[in-house]
């Protein structure tokens, strides 16, 4: 059984920790939202795909929820000190990470092959792949202004309302090698519970992969990221709220629509009415821990072969 | 009374950390080697100037001898951990310095302009130069073959026996704003106890900063990093012993010929028979603590103000 998932990165990540022990390692690919990577201190920085490199080779703190257990902040500390730009906080272990993979990105390396390399001297033996190899960023545009995705959401802490989202440099960007074959060649497809406009939207901005999504032949089963019409974390539902105009599952699935045949939510969202053709799939969705974590992939992966 | 240094690194430092204790530190400037500057893990590494910054911001690791004080390594363990260049040692809180650096290296800033920005966020208040703002490197020639400095000193361990040393770039290279007009004006020129070939020769590699020297109205006075014909620490004696046939203070002097008035040499060194118009001044050269250290640069400006 091959599975294939769109994934952002924090909530993405601790999904796909679950996947990993319900599904073989060797039969998932993991496409991965770089529309909210940034250039910082001179380094690339890819947040959501290094979410889903720490979760999965068991090295995330899951204790302050994102970057990597036993870290420090030496660096950053120095950069205050010395003026430097201090906002988006780098521990040290993950500024080891971004040297690496910016090095390799200057030698001429695409993103796709790089992260396929740090991911193989990480031990992971699924396949995780940028959606693209080309420069796709997230834009909001707020009351205050129109701010890249990073300023908004770690700098000004997401507290504008959103009106709405762009992603610069989608209309022409190609998929990264082997996403496309992957949709097209999984059993299937996962959207997992991640905020759709910042994290799964620039995936799927991606022409070249929602056509793949659209013309699949296997059930795509997407996890609503809401647990009683809020966020677990982070601005989703507010976000919902005013540009879809509602955070019920109908509102999660109508910004999938043509693209999924399940939805996956929680007991405090059912029953939920949603557009035809997408299935109610009701479960706990919060991932408290290993075996919540575990429950959720196996209640996906029934979703998916459950008859549509 | 203005003083003007010439230095190397981590012994550059130390000596100019006793400097900074009996001269007004307003009143010193320090010329730094950059010849054994590296681009490492994309970043612009200047050893020597680090050293002094460390050094007189009260912020060098005494215990290691290099490096800060209180420094944490887990950006290099997860570069390591990753397959990438781990071989030159860079601490995390050093490595926001080079990330701080690096920076503002690529938005076109020169490095004495940058050298300066850091001096000052590091409250010092003496002057730091670069020798040049231009791409001065010291290469080893060996019986093994012929290196880029740091990777015959620290990725070899400096194991090989040098036959001669190159400055590539020097002939190309001018002096940075502020260093000619600095020797001009001292009323004092010191070289540190610095490595001649590798740490002073590039300096003085500099045509500007030679000439500048050269034509001094004012004592110049340096210091040997020989005790006992041995070097504190490196490999001084050894190429000296090779390239100049001995480790006297003789041989330290003829390196400085035409350079220096005075050579400030330890007690276990003397007498010494040094080249005409080069005056010895014995006393005790080892800084072990900041009483010996203080002591020494109180020797040095005392020899400058006796009678040449």
């Amino acid at each position: 059984m091959m599975v294939t998932v769109l994934s952002g990165g924090v909530g993405g990540a601790r999904f796909l920790r679950g996947m990993s022990s319900v599904a073989k390692m060797d039969n998932i690919t993991i496409v991965g939202n770089v529309a909210d990577d940034l250039e910082i201190l001179g380094l690339h920085v890819s947040p959501d795909l290094d979410s889903i490199l720490y979760g999965l080779a068991g090295l995330a703190d899951d204790e302050r929820g994102w970057g990597r257990a036993a870290e420090t902040w030496s660096a950053l500390e120095a950069v205050a000190e010395l003026g430097g730009e201090s906002w988006f906080r780098l521990g040290d272990r993950d500024l080891g990470l971004h040297l690496v993979r910016t090095q390799l990105l200057r030698e001429g390396m695409a993103l796709s092959a790089v992260t396929e390399r740090i991911a193989g001297a990480l031990g992971l033996s699924c396949r995780l792949l940028p959606a693209t190899d080309d420069p796709v960023r997230t834009f909001v545009e707020t009351p205050a202004g129109t701010f890249p995705f990073q300023n908004w959401f770690v700098a000004r802490g997401h507290r504008d309302e959103v009106d709405a989202v762009h992603y610069a440099g989608a209309p022409d960007a190609r998929a990264a090698p082997g996403v496309v074959e992957a949709i097209d060649a999984a059993d299937v497809i996962v959207i997992t519970p991640s905020n759709p406009y910042v994290s799964i939207g620039p995936i799927l901005a991606v022409d070249e992969v929602r056509a793949a999504v659209e013309r699949r032949r296997v059930p795509c089963v997407a996890v609503s990221p809401l647990i009683g019409g809020r966020a677990v974390k982070g601005p989703a539902d507010r976000m919902l709220r005013r540009m879809a105009g509602g955070t019920t599952p109908g509102h999660v699935a109508r910004y999938y629509e043509g693209l999924i045949d399940a939805l996956v939510l929680d007991e405090a969202d059912a029953p939920a009415e949603l557009p035809a053709g997408v299935r109610a799939v009701v479960t706990r969705t919060l991932m408290r821990d290993e075996r919540a974590r575990r429950q959720l992939a196996q209640d996906v992966l029934d979703a998916a072969g459950a008859p549509a």
